[in-house]
């Protein structure tokens, strides 16, 4: 039986772990932090994640999706909010199609326990990875509290240890090894709004709330207990920003001029604001992601931006490729690590593209009445022509649609749209056969 | 007095403590490899190196003129060598202006030579950084012999260990640093051509001489003894590689048929081809240079490929900028050094295009006749309106103006010539006028 270590205890290094070991791997899992389940979790601790049709056929790999959908909240649409307070629906996709607001923490327990229970994954958490050794792939830890070494070898390591991985940081030491951090000028800080008294939400619960204000913008995932994980992102410097919100005061005037119905319902504005710590958004790209039998999946080979809800989902889906990879070469290692590679990384550029671009979608144009058009524009083009015209958002949410295939669709679609959009009689002929029909010759044209 | 430590003993490092030394600081050096002056040098032993306008600037400040003048070769132009031996050569820039061949090593002894005795800078080598606190200006060094371990706290630390810095390792470790490594898919080899039994130079002592063939090229800077460091640049994988280099035959087949003028020149190819181990080339970008009072110089900062010879010269730039700084702030280095990283980070970008892009030009373009007239042209009207057209090349090689001001005029001159040299008549017509009337005018409506 083939020795499997995983080193990183998240969210893809316990679905790993559980897949791995169901196709009969004996797998050890090492952990830097303690094990989450001894520890009393709270909502709002991290930015909530919305899992989606990607993330969804991973988790299906090991027979977790009933125990998660109890632990999630289907969100439809986008509700906008505007700075009078006004609110306006916008659908993600078509009827029925969500994508699921859950806790990091729940989750990362639902995951572990199914890895640890019904898989007989062995968990070793407080140990931090210290080195790897590609050439006799072996591992060296240490533990956290006691200072005690460990060596492990084992015929495959798989590091999915996050954003800062200490496997790609050996990667890193070796010859040509591509790599790149970039860390965008905005950054977030998350605040709790509470439930109502009677544990019901205050906001409609089946939604991503968004508060698009240009520049930045505000929003809101719902939990299971009726609060609400929010998250403000903004440029650290410049007029509207982190440094301008320097004093209570300002914190007070900035939330209540706005975002003013949300503020409302906070009951203390100024100390929710300090509770949780000013946090960076980092881009990390790198190739390659295997050495020997050695390779890195999730946040430690492709951190991106969470702006398309993808972060977690495209980990996931490293998951479900290389299960595909599995059965495709039979368990045949050296040809499973270099295809899953090349395979994947121009997707996982895609994915970081589009997540860097949907931010300006979401904190700007989604306030826009023409981007606002054009959605409902290629929503009827979609349900009229589906094999024809699947909006991007639904490519990358609700397919399984190779990312850098939808990023190129996407950019095709937005060159039609863009002349679409400036007839001069758009707005009241856009529902009309003439506008379909230029549209569906435009497509034919460019494909 | 104030205490400065410079990390990294080369050439940047070495330029810059005899030159804060003159400005009144107590300077210590501390280099992790032995003192290259107790080494026996042996020309060859790295890409020689093109000293060139802004290089020399620095070297000024530190009165090295001269002595330098005495190891270096003045090359004034290309000569390209094609496929069947024949030759010509371009020159670099106006009469008498030349690039400077000179040994790595040979001018590394010199600057230290000159920072030790005449500025009396302390010298520490053998003295690996392992660590620098930033908060402390505080740097701790390991004996790479012995193990011994001390620590140095500084008013002032810089940088200068190259492009694997270690103290850009501890800035990584900071928060929101961005950072980038990237090796381009070609790789070098170096082979050294033996001076004639005379001790003369078997070929043009006064260039550089280039066998440009499109997808690779061979370089070759005369050395002081006679020899030359030849320097083969060949993609990695692929039709015409290094991998497809594999055996003995091949390389000797190789060489004969693509090079055979030179490999006439040379005792024994297969042998001198396996003397040298292939090599990588890597383009490093990163943001912050300063932390508190740490700033990172030269290669540290900006590694370029070394195709526009600057390099070296860039990191001199960095040394006389600083120098300006510290003229114009009077020694304030709250000051200096944001105002440094803010100025020199642009430019440093825009020499790491422009090195990339040198790259086609010299293996490829070089050899292109419509490239050859062209160069002709702008010579011309560099000739007659030295003012208005300073070639890109001479921009950056033969002046002070800013890196990002030469790229930016550098893609205006581009976008004139392009349009020149579609002229039907151009071959016969290129110097009227009526061209160079064309010429000036697209100039003034695209200024």
């Amino acid at each position: 039986m083939k020795k499997v270590l995983v080193i990183g205890g998240g969210l893809v290094g316990s679905l790993l772990s559980a897949n791995l070991s169901r196709h009969g791997y004996k797998v050890k899992l090492y952990e830097r932090r303690p094990d989450v389940r001894g520890i009393e979790l709270q909502a709002g601790k991290s930015i909530n994640l919305a899992l989606s049709t990607r993330g969804w056929k991973a988790v299906d790999l090991i027979g977790l999706r009933e125990k998660i959908e109890k632990i999630s909240i289907p969100m439809y649409g986008r509700m906008v909010h505007d700075e009078e307070g006004n609110k306006s629906l916008q659908p993600y996709g078509k009827e029925g199609q969500a994508i699921y607001s859950v806790s990091r923490g729940e989750l990362n327990v639902c995951l572990l326990d199914k890895a640890e229970k019904e898989y007989d994954v062995e968990m070793n958490f407080d140990w931090r990875c210290v080195h790897v050794d590609f050439e006799t792939t072996t591992a060296e830890f240490e533990h956290t509290e006691t200072g005690e070494k460990r060596k492990e070898t084992a015929d495959l390591i798989f590091g999915t240890d996050g954003a800062f991985s200490q496997v790609r940081a050996n990667m890193q030491l070796t010859r040509r090894f591509d790599y790149q951090q970039e860390f965008i000028p905005h950054g977030y800080r998350e605040l709790l709004m509470p439930a109502n008294a009677d544990g019901s939400h205050k906001i409609e619960k089946n939604a991503l709330h968004i508060w698009p204000r240009g520049g930045y913008m505000l929003i809101a995932l719902p939990n299971l207990d009726g609060s609400y994980t929010c998250t403000l992102f903004m440029p650290y410097e410049g007029k509207d920003s982190f440094a301008a919100l320097e004093d209570d005061e300002k914190v007070k005037r900035f939330f209540t001029e706005v975002f003013p119905d949300f503020t409302e319902m906070m009951p203390d504005i100024i100390k929710n604001y300090r509770e949780h710590q000013l946090a960076d958004l980092v881009i990390i790209r790198c190739y390659p992601w295997v050495n020997k039998n050695t390779a890195i999946l999730g946040d430690a080979s492709h951190a991106i931006v969470p702006f398309y809800g993808q972060g977690m989902n495209s980990g996931f889906e490293d998951v479900s490729v290389m299960d595909e990879l599995i059965e495709k070469h039979n368990h045949d290692w050296e040809k499973i690590l270099p295809e899953f590679q090349q395979l994947r990384k121009p997707d996982a550029d895609a994915i970081a593209t589009l997540a860097m671009r949907n931010y300006v979608e979401m904190r700007d144009l989604v306030a826009d009445p023409g981007f606002v058009l054009r959605k409902k524009i290629e929503g009827k083009i979609y349900r009229k022509h589906p094999e024809q015209w699947m909006p991007l958002y639904s490519q990358v949410t609700f397919s399984h649609t190779r990312y850098s295939q939808a990023l190129k669709t996407g950019m095709i679609q937005d060159r039609i749209m863009e002349e679409v959009m400036k007839r001069p009689d758009i707005e009241s002929t856009w529902d009309s056969a003439e506008v379909e029909e230029a549209i569906l010759e435009k497509l034919k044209a460019l494909k």
